[in-house]
């Protein structure tokens, strides 16, 4: 029933996710940032020019939930992806026309010492343009259930 | 022209912007969740009461794009608010009803030793429920222009 998805005991420090793509235009950086970041630099086209972007480039935030939306596609864990939080940086601009996919790497695996059914894996979330630049890196901790959580229980966590 | 938007030199650290109130409800959640992270606990409310959160809550990712759009309104920073990134902790899920606001803190400045007309500042932006708790803390480093260069370009940065 739960084959399909990864436990803590399924996971592997190098082991990579990587995503589909999904292609980012102006249209969605500018409907983004209406909602969430109204600034020039991410709403229109002409005053971006003039700002410290040079032209439309997307909310941090877009990229984000952008990744977000990638790695839930592709990231098969047992009870879904539950972040705890990380380090986030935007290397370089998000820019109409990208291409991006996300790769996901486990760098750390925790289990936890108070509770058997569950641990922490942390990943390097790397997003990534069409010409090889990284646009986010997040390094963030996961709450990821054990094998134990999946025998145990209908609810996984 | 640009007396209402601070630079560097307008900063201190200590001072804190209080942004104004957000009100979540299930809607919102659902639709941010439906573009960007759709997972049962962020998308349906009864699947949501059978996971680790135990019913609706929203996205990290939400949190973090209302908490900036609550700060663009309230942390008039000259040339805008450019994040290079930062630190992201969700300590608390983020559930309907909620009524947010944002506390943004200087907790750093620093000059640019090679460029006179900018700097970093880091804040502490903390996403605060009705009932006080931190839903969200981000600190994170922002570009910043001098009052350099508030006097020798129209371009801010």
């Amino acid at each position: 029933m739960t084959a399909e998805f990864l436990t803590l005991d399924d996971l592997a420090v190098g082991q990579i996710f990587r995503s589909a793509s999904h292609q980012l235009d102006a249209e969605q950086i500018m409907a983004f940032a209406r909602d969430f970041d109204p600034q020039p630099f991410h709403v229109d086209e002409e005053s971006a020019r003039h700002t410290f972007f040079g032209g439309l480039a997307a909310s941090g935030w877009h990229t984000a939930a952008i990744t977000m939306r990638l790695m839930v596609a592709s990231t098969p864990i047992l009870g879904g992806l539950i972040g705890m939080g990380g380090e986030i940086a935007w290397p370089q601009p998000t820019r109409p026309g990208d291409i991006l996919h996300v790769e996901s790497e486990v760098i750390e695996i925790i289990p936890s010492r108070s509770r058997p059914d569950r641990g922490k894996v942390k990943f390097r979330i790397t997003t990534v343009n069409q010409d090889g630049q990284a646009v986010q890196i997040l390094v963030a901790k996961l709450v990821v259930p054990t094998r134990l959580a999946q025998n145990a229980e209908t609810r996984p966590l």
